[in-house]
C-alpha cells in the first residue's frame, strides 16, 4: 500500500520574533574587508602544533571528562595565564576563579546580556560600536542609547548628560558598554582621565560598566591605560576579552573577568557543559611560553597591512576617504562624502567582489553612520587590499560620482612592491 | 585625596527569572556516578594526536578565518563524514549542507528549542528523560507532558492518547522529544513498529519529532532500527547527535540534521561565530580513518564496566535494586524499594563520596522517579564502581533500612579479579 504523506508545515510552529533565516554560505568574497578574520600567515602554527602535542601527550585522557580536570570555569592553566597576563598588561588583580572561559567573546557578550537584560531595558553604548552588540540588543528588545566618540574614545561629557537625562526620565540603564582599548570601529583608546570620569559616573548613577577589551593586545606602541576593571573602586565593572584577535579567531576562546557573585550567575546560564577543551588546552600550553613573543610579530604584520590599506585609500579615493590612523587593531573606520551611502554601496560593491561593512550597521545614529564604512585589513593580502580598494573606488565612482577621478591604477600599482612579502 | 566608593549593588539590575547561581566547583566526588563522562582509558589518544598533527600541518592556517574554510555550518570534511555515517548506520539520506555542527548536543538542544519554544508552549517528552532537557523546558516556561516508557521505549498508545487529549484542549504541542536509540535513562531502543506509529501520529497531529540520537553508537550488539529521520515521509523530524559519547565529551562536538528551511532558522540563532575549530578538524580527520575501529573497542570496555556495576548492585543491594540490562550506553536506571527516596539519599551519599542522579530530577512524574536513580558507569574504574556501590549500600541502609543486610564486602571483593584490567 503506497501512502502519500503531505509535508509537515513548520511555519506555524516557530517561536515569535525569530530573526530572518541565515543565508547559504557561498565562500568568501574576492576582496573581503569584513569579519574579524586574522592574518593567515601569522597563525603561530608550529608552536601551536608543538604545544598541542605536549599538552595532549600529558593530559589528553582528561578529554573523557566534561571540563577536563578543571571544572566548568574552563582549563585551569589558561585561567592562571590570564590572571598573570591581565595583571601585567591591564593592571587587573583577579584570581583564576574570577575568570570564566567562553566560546569566544561572543558567548561572553551573550552571558553578560543574559544576566542583566530583559525586554524594555535600556543600555548605554558607544555611538559607533560592534555590530554584533547592536544586533543582540535589537533582538532582546533593549534600547541602546549611543554616546558620541572623539579621538580619545567615548565623550564622557555626553555620557554624563545621557545618564542625567535618563535619570530624570526614571530610567536606570543596565550597563555602559564600552570597547575602551582600540575601540571598534574607530580605533581610539579611552584616555586614563576619561576612564576615571566614566567610573565616577558609573558609581554616581549605579550603572555598571561592561568593558570589552578584545582588541587590547593589538596596540601598535603597546601603551595603554589600566583597564576600567583595574581602576574601579566600586567593583562595578565586568571585563571580557578574547584570543581571537591575538592568536586565531577559529579557536573560539574568550573570557569573562568578574567577581564570583556575578560569575556564578553567568555560569548558571552557560548550558553548554563547557567550551571546547582542545583550544583551551593548547592556549594554556602555548601562551605562557610563546604569547609575548608572538604578539609583536603579529602586530608588525597587521601594521604593514594597515599602511597598505591607507596608501590604497589615498591613492584611489584621495581626499574622498577620511580616516584617523587607528591606535591598533584590524580595521579602519572611513568617512566618505555625504552622498556616499554605504548601505547602498554594499550590494554593487559585493557584486564586484568587494565586501564592506556599511557604517549604519555599526552605529546607533544612522545619520552619523550612513556615509562611513569599516574596512578590515588583517585577512586579505597586501595585493588583495590594493586591488580591492581599487575595485571599490571604481564602484563608488560609478554609483555616487566619488571619487571624481580614478587614479591610473595599473601604472601606480606597478611602481609598488609588497611591503611585507611574508604576510599572505 | 582618598575617597571611599561604596560597592555597586548588582542585585536590582539582574534580569527577572534567572536560575540560582552556580555552586563553586570543588573537584569530582570520589565515587562519581553522575555526568556523561567517558572512560579515560578509551580516549583514542594516539590516533587523535596523529590526526591532529596531520590536519593542522595541512590546513592550520585556516584558523585565521572564522569557520575555517567551511563557513558557518562547520568543518566540511566532518560534515561529509557524518553524511556518510548517518546513511550507513541510521539510514539517513542527507547532504553535508543539511548538517550543522554545534558545541555538543546541548547547543543543538538550545537551538531547536530556540526556533520553536515560547513561554506557555507545550511539548511531549518521555516520562523519564535527560535532566538537561527538563531543566531547559522549566527555564523556558514550557509545559512538558511525559509519556510512559516500557522495554520498547516510549509507549505509543499513551502518546496517541496524550496527543488526542491535548487536541481536545486546543493545544498543539511544539514537538515530541524522544531519545529513541538507547534511551536516557532507561537504556531502551524504540522498536521499528513503534517508530512507524510515532511518525504516523506526528503526521496526523502536525507535531514534529525531535530525535536525540546521542547514544546510538553505543549499542552492545550494534543492531538498531533506522532513525526516525530516515523513516519519515513528512519531513517532520529534526535529528541531533554527538561525538561526546563515542569519542570524548570535552571535545564538545554535536550536530543537527534538518532540512535547510529549518537549519537556516537555527543558524540565525547561533550567534557564537562558529564552534571550536580544532575539535571539528581533528574529528574530521580522525573519524574517516578510525571511528569504525574505535567504537567496538570502547563498547567492550563500557560493557565490562556495566557488568561490574550490575554485579556490584546484586552483591550489595540484592533484590533491593531492580534494573533492566540496558541495550547500550553509559548508565543504568535503577529502581529501589518505595521507601528509598533518592532525592533524600543524594546528600548523605555525597557526604560519603558517592554522587548519584536522583530519579525525580530525570522524570516528569515525581512518584515514578522518586525511588529511582541513574548510575553512570563509564568514567569510574572497575574498582571504584565496586567500592562506590558498597558505600552507597551502606548509606542507603543507614538512611532507609535498605538493603536490610550488607554483604560481607571484604570477603566477596577479595574473591574477584578485575574483568578488564585495560580499562582505568
Amino acid at each position: 500500500m503506497s501512502r502519500t504523506t503531505s509535508p509537515l508545515d513548520f511555519a506555524p510552529l516557530f517561536a515569535p520574533g525569530l530573526p530572518p533565516p541565515a543565508a547559504k554560505w557561498n565562500g568568501f568574497p574576492k576582496y573581503n574587508f569584513i569579519g574579524g578574520h586574522n592574518d593567515a600567515g601569522q597563525v603561530p602554527l608550529d608552536d601551536l602544533i608543538k604545544t598541542m602535542n605536549d599538552v595532549l601527550a600529558r593530559e589528553g585522557r582528561t578529554l573523557a571528562t566534561y571540563g577536563v580536570a578543571s571544572g566548568p570555569l574552563g582549563y585551569q592553566p589558561l585561567r592562571e595565564f590570564l590572571a598573570q597576563k591581565l595583571k601585567r598588561t591591564a593592571g587587573i588583580s583577579c584570581g583564576a576563579d574570577e575568570i570564566l572561559l567562553t566560546s569566544g567573546s561572543l558567548q561572553a557578550l551573550d552571558l553578560v546580556n543574559g544576566i542583566f537584560l530583559a525586554r524594555g531595558d535600556t543600555v548605554i553604548i558607544e555611538q559607533a560600536t560592534y555590530q554584533g552588540a547592536l544586533t543582540r540588543l535589537q533582538r532582546l528588545g533593549v534600547e541602546a542609547v549611543g554616546i558620541p566618540l572623539d579621538g580619545e574614545g567615548m565623550r564622557v561629557d555626553a555620557l554624563a548628560a545621557a545618564l542625567d537625562g535618563l535619570k530624570r526620565r526614571g530610567v536606570r540603564p543596565k550597563y555602559i558598554y564600552t570597547i575602551p582599548t582600540v575601540q571598534n570601529p574607530t580605533g581610539t583608546i579611552l584616555s586614563e582621565a576619561r576612564r576615571h570620569e566614566m567610573l565616577r559616573l558609573s558609581a554616581q548613577y549605579g550603572v555598571p560598566i561592561f568593558e570589552d577589551d578584545c582588541y587590547c593586545d593589538l596596540i601598535w606602541d603597546g601603551k595603554r591605560p589600566p583597564a576600567l576593571y583595574a581602576m574601579s573602586e566600586h567593583g562595578g565593572v565586568i571585563h571580557i576579552g578574547s584570543f581571537s584577535k591575538s592568536v586565531a579567531p577559529a579557536l573560539r576562546v574568550g573570557y569573562i573577568v568578574a567577581p564570583w557573585p556575578l560569575l556564578s550567575r553567568m555560569l548558571a546560564l552557560k548550558t553548554d557543559a563547557g567550551s571546547g577543551a582542545l583550544e583551551q588546552m593548547v592556549l594554556g600550553e602555548f601562551c605562557p611560553a610563546h604569547f609575548d613573543a608572538h604578539v609583536p610579530v603579529l602586530k608588525r604584520a597587521l601594521r604593514a597591512k594597515l599602511e597598505t590599506l591607507m596608501d590604497a585609500l589615498n591613492e584611489h579615493f584621495g581626499t574622498s576617504a577620511e580616516f584617523e590612523d587607528p591606535k591598533g587593531g584590524i580595521f579602519l573606520w572611513v568617512k566618505f562624502p555625504e552622498q556616499v551611502e554605504t548601505l547602498k554601496l554594499f550590494a554593487p560593491a559585493l557584486a564586484a567582489g568587494v565586501a564592506i561593512n556599511p557604517g549604519a550597521e555599526w552605529s546607533t545614529d544612522q545619520s552619523y553612520g550612513k556615509n562611513r564604512t569599516r574596512l578590515c585589513f588583517a585577512n586579505p593580502s597586501h595585493e588583495t587590499i590594493r586591488a580591492g580598494i581599487a575595485a571599490l573606488a571604481e564602484v563608488c565612482r560609478r554609483e555616487f560620482g566619488v571619487p571624481a577621478r580614478i587614479a591610473n591604477v595599473e601604472r601606480r600599482r606597478a611602481s609598488k612592491t609588497p611591503q611585507n612579502p611574508r604576510a599572505t
